[in-house]
Parts: C-alpha cells; structure tokens; sequence
C-alpha cells in the first residue's frame, strides 16, 4: 500500500480512513453531518452537550443504521456552578435595555436546555451505546468515570489550550489530545488557563505540545482546507480537527442568517467572548458583543449567562438580525 | 542544481540562500545577530526605529565591512499624534503609586529617544545607504516617499495582519507582504485593523493573505523551528521571518533579566499590552500588566506610553525585576 499521510497513528486508533476528525458543534453539527464526514473516510462526533440522553440515544441509533464507521460522542466537562444571584441581577441590569427595546419581559427568563457537566448518568448511557471515541471539552470527567469509560474500550480525547493542560489530560488517561489553537471557533477547552487574552495560536501551540506529551495531538483552529492540514502534519500532529469550514455545508444545522452571517466574515471579524454563556468562546463580533464587552464582569458563570441571553437571541433572529447569535470564525477559504 | 525548498522566489527577490527573514526587533536585535543570520544565509534586518541617523549609518557601514550580503533596514511608520496632556495626566495619575513605591520623581519624566516615523530626512539617508530592502512596520511611507525608495532600487517589505491589509500594502507597491500572525512577538503591525482581540493567527492568516493577493507572502509568528518553517511552507507562504527564537542567541542585546524571563517563557505566558508603548504588542505577563490591566483605557498615543514607563523599568531592571519590561514571546521550541 502507498503510504498517502506522513503518518497513520491516529487512523489506526480510531479506525478511521483520513486523519481527520468532525469538530463537535453544539448547535451547529448533528447526525446528517456526521454522517457525511464519516462517509469520506473522517471521523464522526455527535455534539452531545445539549442534547438529552434520549435523544443523544434516537442520534446514536440513527447513526448506527447508516454507518459502520466509529463514533464520537462529544460532552462538557466543567465544573458546575449555582446561579450567583447576585452577579445574575447585574446581568439582568446590563441586559434590561435591550430587553425593553425588545418589547421582552426580563422577569420572565426561563434557563435554557442542557449543558450538564458529564456525570454519573451520561456515564451509563456511554456504556449502554458503546460509542467508539468519547471526546470532552473543559477538562475530563473524575478518575472513576474515566474508569468506567476505559472499560467500554472508548478511545478518550479531549482539548488542550496549552502544553501543561496536555499533560494534564495525559496523566489523567486521555488517548488523544486536541491541541486547540486560538484560531478555533467555538468555545475555548481552557481549564487550568484563564486568561482568554493569553490563549496561543496553532502555530506556536502544536509543536509545543507534540514535544509535551507522548499521546498523538491533533491539530485544531484555523485549519479549513489541505493547506492547514499539510501545515499540522509539518507541526507534528497526527491529524486534525476541523469544525468551522463544514458550517457552510447543507448538512449543517445552522440558520440561514447565521450561514449569511459567515459569509461575510473576514480574517478580522471575530473575537473571544463570554457574553453567550459565561466561558470564552470566538463569536463573530456583533451588537451584543459591541454594547456589552466581549468579556463583561457580569456575566454569569457558565452557562447561566445564556439564560438571559436566549430571549433575546430569539426574537433578534425572527427579525433577521444576529445580533445575539453566536457565531463561529468560519473561515473563507476552501 | 537540487531543489531544497518549495520555492525559491523570495530568495531569487531577496538574493539570499535561504527563504528567512531575522526580525527587526528594535532594541533586542543588533549589527551581531544580523551578521549571524546574514552569514546563515538568511536576510540580515537592522531595526532603525529606535536609532539617530548617526548610528543608522554607522551600523551600516559595519555591516557592509563585514558582509557582501543584503541588508534590509527596518523603519516605524507611524501616524504621529502630539502628546495628548489630559490623557498624560491620567495616565500619570494611574502611575503615581508606582513611582511613590520605587522612589521617582514622576515631574521629571523626560521623552524617551528615537521612534519617528519615516520620513523625507530617513529617505535621503536611505538613498545614501542604499540598503537591498527596507521594511515597514504600520503600513508605508507616503506614495512620493515610496516612489523615492523605488528609485534607489530597494525591495519594500511592511507587515499585513488581516488580507484587507494585505491588498492595501500591494496595492501602494509593498512588494513582499510579511503576513503577522497574532503568535507574532513585538508590535503587532495593524494600520487598518484596530482590535488587538480581533487579530488573527497564523495559521488562519497566511493562507488567506496568499488567497488575496499576488506577491510573495513571508509567514511571521510562532515560528520558531523547522517544523514552522514547513508549515508555513504548506501554507503556501515563500519564506519565514523568525524573531523571538533568535532572542536567546548570545548576539541578542537583551538583558540577563530579559533571557531569563525569557527561559521560563511558556506557551500561555503572553498577552497583547498596550502599556508599553502605546501600541498593541505582545510581551510576557508581568507586574506591569498586572496592576495597570493590558490594555487600559488611558494609555497615551503611541509612543508616548514610553516616556512614563521608561524611569520604572530603569529601576525595576536594577533591581533585578523584569516588572515594567516588555518582552516577546521567546519560544520554548529548538
């Protein structure tokens, strides 16, 4: 067989014909797209962090009628935190204006679906469906539900923002480790750094935590077409992961004015926020972003600033406006 | 003849063996790193931003002493704006707590040398040095002043940190773009772009300046070894401007203190601050930073920042403290 990459490390552990892995995207990617990546030879991730178990079980079942291909299942990983109704009812205050233009009531907020941290629950719902490769964002889960991954025979991956969170990962028992660069959309997997302003780019990140850790790294952020892909390999990656550069596919759940949105976007046109849900994460910059802060003291911690957050989101988007959607960096290459 | 890179079009442009470009890094790089780098085969870079015409001269007459190969003279080539006095007092009254602690006279602060912008009495000293190449940081010279330049016969080289950059500097006759990368130590080289949150990296931005316009493109930023400079490569780039690498060489003209912040540099250590000088640029998180914030809101016009900070780091670098010294980003690769 001609040998078609510089290396087949991560195609031989994750059964997969590209070394090339579907960025999860809450919200964004779902069954069609993993589907799609799959069947050229990628592999697919169901972004599982919004969904309940059992819908994340009908996706699960749904890919398996489809497909042989391996699997990801992607979920968070933070710490939960109680609403600090203190800091809320500064949220509250800075959002009331907007909240009164929109003809909206703000003691009307109800929370938002989802985002549970991986838990005992989800736990077992992994070991009912079996998925191939299990991928987490925020760190890892505790060492006895790292425990009872390892046992379904899951491959587990989760992201890095700089070499000491790789070696983290690693010595906590992560099989591969996404070295997200600053470019990516989406939000930042920071969780000993926290400093948003001192996340590193792919460029200066992925040879650091190739000579880090002895796991395969897979490069990610600002890779969207062969020539970020052949870059990572020169870096020392085993593969990628790319996630912006499929939103503007058919298969991709996002709305026509959030696909518009992206189309305009340029090099310049994003920035780290936390005004969505309380964690970084790189949005096109928009209204909510320019009137609040990118990264106002009040905002709740994550994700109860998207509670306050999505009424507004909603009835923007019905008028046509993103000026509270959230929005990748999408590049335009390709 | 083999072909040992990818391409050799900037070093055909350039007369060099090497497609690498050492840096200007004004105040850190001197006469003895651009002979190393020039004899390697690289392009040698003299910054002159922070130099009298006096000393421009000198060090390029040493040079062509020493080495029969290109030179290139690196200007500022800033917007100048007068000292704001109300914003100097703001700025003044956010460092009095620092020059009461270290014993300073914050009455008598004198204007720190050099960083002019260029202008008609650098361009006649430039048609009397008639270096091979002159390079730019924050966009060009005025058309008559660049039409001046051509005539001597220099190839003319300015930053892009964003492809909207990128076409400007093409079109006003910039004949290779030096694509910055946020990675990127030292000044961040945006004129049209004005959010140091929003700048892009490298591995994002090369490819998309190669995209938009058609001389060569050098990649900058976060490369500090050949695995880079492949990447950068793959990227579609014709050649690599290193700096911070460079930093550690014993011909560098930086401080003990500086190499030694510079050691214990590591991937998460830097932010964008303005505090220095005025201007967004990258440098290790330190007291400085810290107490003022990065980029506060009184920070003076560049380079007026300097002249308030110029005492405290006197002081502080005696001490032995690198806690108002701005320093670059200092890989930890190689």
């Amino acid at each position: 067989m001609t040998q078609h990459w510089p290396t087949y490390r991560l195609q031989q552990m994750l059964g997969i014909n590209k070394p090339l892995i579907l960025a999860p995207m809450a919200g964004a990617g779902g069954l069609e797209l993993a589907l799609g990546v799959s069947k050229a030879g990628g592999l697919a991730s169901l972004p599982c962090a919004l969904l309940e178990p059992a819908t994340i079980r009908e996706q699960v079942s749904a890919f398996r009628e489809t497909s042989t291909q391996p699997l990801n299942l992607n979920f968070f990983c933070h710490q939960e935190h109680p609403i600090d109704e203190s800091r809320q009812q500064i949220w509250l205050q800075s959002l009331a204006e907007h909240y009164e233009k929109a003809g909206l009531n703000i003691n009307a907020i109800s929370p938002t679906r989802g985002r549970a941290s991986f838990n005992d629950e989800l736990c077992s719902l992994i070991e009912e469906l079996k998925p191939e490769v299990l991928s987490f964002h925020f760190g890892l889960p505790s060492p006895s539900l790292i425990e009872r991954i390892k046992r379904t025979g899951a491959i587990i991956m989760s992201s890095a923002t700089s070499a000491r969170e790789a070696l983290h990962l690693e010595s906590e028992g992560c099989d591969i480790i996404i070295a997200q660069g600053a470019e990516a959309g989406g939000h930042r997997g920071m969780f000993i750094e926290t400093n948003p302003h001192a996340q590193c780019g792919t460029m200066a990140l992925v040879p650091q935590i190739v000579d880090a850790v002895r796991v395969p790294v897979v490069a990610a952020g600002g890779i969207a077409d062969g020539r970020g892909i052949a870059a990572a390999f020169a870096l020392g990656a085993a593969g990628v992961q790319i996630g912006s550069a499929y939103l503007a596919c058919p298969e991709s759940l996002i709305s026509d004015l959030h696909r518009q949105a992206l189309s305009q976007t340029e090099d310049h046109s994003t920035v780290l926020t936390t005004v969505f849900t309380g964690r970084p994460a790189r949005s096109i910059e928009n209204r909510a972003i320019n009137e609040l802060g990118a990264t106002p003291a009040a905002a709740p911690a994550f994700p109860h600033a998207s509670n306050a957050i999505a009424p507004l989101r909603a009835q923007a988007e019905q008028e046509g406006r993103p000026d509270f959607t959230p929005s990748g960096q999408g590049k335009r290459l390709g």
